[in-house]
């Protein structure tokens, strides 16, 4: 009997002994991090609302209660029990019986409503039906992504539970060794910006933190040199993604192409984006004629292996490490990552890209442990002088350009990242309209943009409270606003609307490398009359960065194919308060308020000068051992 | 056609075009480092005395040239030939002819009459019978080890030349990737001592410099972390091995059961010692009931893959790196290993174990390189108070311990490493005894010391100057001196010796970790009349070094196998003037007199007191960046 096995049938033992004799325990097994206990008295199990949190307490184990599939009610009898259970207006679209598992999904507008105060109304639909209930919600905005998502995880169930019985066991193995350390490698992201990628190691278990692309580059994460990442990505244990954004992601589902069959931990809001990057990363590259790294089935495959984590939730990822994910301020689902090694032997946290004032969207990035010894902390704005506008100075030059460019007649092109920038800028659009510091005109949005607001909306949760709270209870959702236009209509209605009444056009790439951006350029870029308006950080190498930078010659490439050039006129502008980046304050203010203060602060994601100004101020202020990696560099921590 | 194929052809047009039009070019390969030219005319080439070295410097090659198999003379008309040529006094004690290769081994006991000034008389034998000599020395003193490993390589003499082939066109491949960086990651012997182990590493190759294990310990360098090694042992280009100690070296064979099939870069005697101390190892671990690690044959591959180089050849082992082996003077063949990178990029030196100042037996180690970067320095005795005894007056200590020992009637048992400190303290007693300092006594030598002093005397190239004059021309040899007795009768004879008259005693092992010593323990142990003298540096937690520290009850094992106790009654003193190793003095002198003096030092070998302290020193007194790592960091060197 494997090691597992046995431990698999001590905690039955276990549990068998804590419940109430009239309560059979059929089978228990790991699924993921997650202990699942199959019961024939599933009802008996949800009518003592307090047996699974302490036996839970007990293993120190995340429990799931599931009905022996010999006792199930019939779906459509369960189904008008559940109806029963369920107050009307909570919106119920779908309800989907898995016969297998004894798990009824529900999707529902309104979930908070399915699941009641504490998990009360839960609790209800077990005891009546005998199903375990699973709830989702149902996008207010319509979204392909999180349907398309969802769809398919539905379709690969089977496949999936191996998968998780599979990483559960992965997850429980006996620990082998007898030594003690912990490592970092850096593989990307090291006096630059772009390619996040990190190896946290110890005796047992190797993690991959990101693995992204770097945009304006070919450069990517080191993964290829063998004493980086060991033998290849099979070696590796887990993989946590911080943020979809795709210098931290684009290269994930690569690692399933180099062999890599394991979990991916992040948060469900940043699957899905991940989802839609990555397809869209695939898509430019092909239309630009460069063969994609790997194809869309990888995609899938990334999307298949992701155990989604909510925030505060301390997971097992491995024997010796447990995860848990924090708000990160950044961008949508995005992350400060918390591992704790060992029984209290280390701590480290990851900040990944981090905000740490509120925004709009976003509470402020988290920096509140129970320990941590090492901090890996992004530097973007990290220079001595990388102090931003602050938010409601940018709003205020934002609509004062806005202002200008609409009385002189012409348009405001903004370029920004479908995920987070446009979001934000469009909650600054909707209520200076709303207000009427700034014309009524239609907002366009090009690009994935509508897409990933409809995932924004999904997902309230991971929003600012006041914004949740607006969504919520209010109904008066601000991405809704009958000012916002999907461009759907390609090239033909671009031409209409260049040459249409004055509006804002927002779209994508952010850094101008790529995208429908690249139309706009040709459209916009010639007329003296409108403004070009940068709202978020453009990397080194990226036309965004040399637009900023005054260059007014565009290579581009005509239908036939042939490179031509395109002469700028348009008046561009920077406003620089809407980076989703903490500037220099906010990467100062986070290690100072940090709770505890790190011992070790290894100074990332910037370029040489930012990671090294960080680097020196932190240790000067704080008297904290400060490091400016270089990428392939290993520091042992313990 | 391979790039290597590519490469060779070319270098044959090239050598065409350079030889007169009557010498031929039949074929040119690569074996090792050295590229074989084969001609059907080797008298002719021979005659061109300047001709090779022309070539040579040309292609930026080591170069050989052989006769073609078609034009070689018969052996029994070449036998005549080359005696004819070879002078009498030579002392030419075997003659041995490889008709695939054109290759006659000459074994002499005075090969510098075989060799002649400046090479004249191997040219000599070329000419007269188109033979290519190789000279070996036969061994003054007979040693099992030597004759073993040249009988075996003679054996294997076709295998080889296949490794060889291979080996070679895998150090002239095509270089494969634009990236430029170099790193150092340490496997093991950071803030300890023994487990020596790191690897160098860039974009093309990795080397793994000493694999070895630590005595007193089960703890082995860190082969096993994927993320360390890379995929495993089949993924190192090159070993290079500083010098035969098992600290440094018992691992090397263990390489190959892992399916390591490339070349060890060391010295000849430390490949000869290298033979003599593994197998000794397993030997050992076998009679201690402990499974060995591997068996005789991987020792056997071992030696079968090592190609020796002499200190001062600069010789390419990857596409991207040249190393240089310098004497050490910590031990026979001992060697500072020089890594020059790129073409200029870079250069590391790793001291391995060192001894600066000269002793009897070395020359001080060579700090005195074209260029150097960063060096990799040992710190066994690092430490701020880590100044030893000059050689003199612990000459003087360990004279006086005798002369003592000897009016009250005990017996002087000395506990030594059997390659190095033996041969040192022989040669002091032979000096003392026929000075008259010390009475006339027999020595008994234990273990494998004798055996040891024999390679010594096979290569007394690699001795002090003035003692390879005196081995070579006035046939004064120390080491022959008739007091030295070798211990072959097994317990029987040491029961005699421990009953018979007074005598000294040198024994294996020198930390008292197991071997002879263990017996001597028990005879001579309980005699309060006797002394023990340790004479080099005791490991922490082994049974010398906790002797050294006053225990005085010790666990032995009696012949039923039960456990017991001895009490020690025997005097205990340590002389400490006769390390291998250089003290703190000779390490600072070291980095101070060092040309070019180093940007960075990382100080490893020593325990964590040592190194730090030693890394300390050196930035303060150098102003030199210095680390006194972990084991399993890397390190970005640039």
């Amino acid at each position: 009997m494997s090691a597992v096995d046995q431990q698999l049938e001590d905690i039955q033992a276990t549990i068998e002994s804590e419940v109430p004799p009239d309560i059979s325990v059929t089978e228990v097994k790991y699924e993921g991090p997650e202990l699942v206990v199959y019961t024939r008295d599933p009802k008996k199990f949800a009518r003592n609302g307090d047996l699974i949190r302490r036996l839970a307490s007990q293993l120190r184990k995340r429990i799931t209660v599931r009905p022996d599939p010999a006792v199930l009610t019939r779906p459509d009898t369960a189904r008008e029990q559940i109806m029963d259970v369920i107050p009307d207006d909570a919106g119920v679209t779908d309800l989907d019986f898995h016969e297998d598992t004894g798990e009824v999904v529900i999707e529902a507008s309104k979930p908070g409503m399915v699941i009641g105060r504490h998990g009360s109304t839960l609790r209800d639909i077990t005891q009546e039906s005998g199903w375990t209930p699973e709830v989702l919600r149902t996008p207010p905005l319509e979204s392909a992504t999180v349907s398309n998502v969802r769809n398919f995880l539905k379709q690969e169930r089977d496949e999936r539970r191996d998968i998780l019985e599979r990483v559960g066991r992965q997850i429980h193995r006996e620990e082998m060794s007898d030594d003690e350390w912990v490592r970092i490698t850096t593989l990307g992201c090291c006096r630059e910006v772009g390619r996040a990628a990190f190896l946290l190691s110890t005796p047992e278990t190797r993690i991959l933190i990101d693995t992204g692309d770097k945009p304006g580059s070919d450069e990517v994460p080191y993964l290829q040199v063998p004493e980086a990442l060991g033998a290849g990505a099979a070696t590796i244990d887990a993989v946590v993604l911080t943020h979809a954004h795709l210098d931290h992601s684009a290269l994930i589902p690569l690692l399933f192409k180099y062999g890599y069959d394991g979990p991916i931990y992040t948060t469900e809001p940043t699957r899905d984006l991940m989802g839609l990057l990555t397809l869209d990363y695939l898509d430019v590259a092909s239309k630009e004629g460069r063969t994609p790294p790997y194809g869309s089935e990888m995609v899938r495959e990334a999307i298949k292996h992701t155990i989604p984590l909510e925030y505060g939730d301390v997971t097992d990822i491995a024997p010796d490490v447990k995860l848990t994910l924090h708000n990160a301020g950044h961008i949508l689902g995005s992350a400060v990552s918390h591992f704790h090694i060992g029984d209290g032997l280390y701590n480290v946290a990851f900040s990944g890209d981090i905000h740490y004032d509120d925004t709009r969207l976003f509470n402020g990035a988290v920096n509140d442990f129970p320990r941590v010894e090492t901090l890996v902390l992004e530097s973007t704005y990290g220079g001595r002088n990388d102090y931003q506008t602050d938010q409601e100075d940018a709003e205020k030059q934002l609509i004062d350009v806005i202002n200008e460019t609409y009385e002189r007649g012409g348009k405001i092109l903004i370029p920004a990242f479908a995920v987070g920038r446009s979001q934000e800028i469009m909650l600054v659009l909707e209520k200076a309209m709303r207000e009427g510091k700034i014309p009524e005109m239609p907002v366009h949005l090009d690009g994935m943009i509508l897409e990933a607001t409809a995932i924004h909306t999904t997902y309230p949760e991971y929003l600012r409270d006041d914004l949740r709270d607006q969504i919520f209870h209010e109904d008066a959702n601000p991405f809704l606003a009958d000012a916002f236009n999907q461009i759907d209509g390609g090239e033909d209605e671009r031409m209409d609307v260049a040459e249409d009444e004055q509006s804002i056009i927002l779209s994508t790439s952010g850094m101008v490398t790529g995208g429908p951006i690249m139309s706009w350029l040709e459209h916009i870029g010639p007329d003296p009359k409108s403004t070009m308006v940068f709202v978020g950080y453009q990397a080194q190498g990226t036309l965004g960065r040399r637009i900023q930078n005054g260059w007014d010659e565009i290579p581009i490439s005509n239908d036939g194919g042939r490179a031509d050039r395109l002469t700028l006129k348009v008046d561009v502008e920077t406003v620089d308060g809407f980076s989703g980046h903490a500037d220099r304050q906010g990467l100062m203010d986070f290690v100072e308020t940090m709770n505890p203060r790190p011992e070790k602060v290894l100074c990332v994601h910037g370029d040489e000068r930012s990671t090294q100004e960080l680097s020196s101020a932190l240790y000067h202020e704080y008297n904290i051992r400060t490091f400016a990696p270089k990428n392939l560099e290993t520091f042992r921590l313990i």
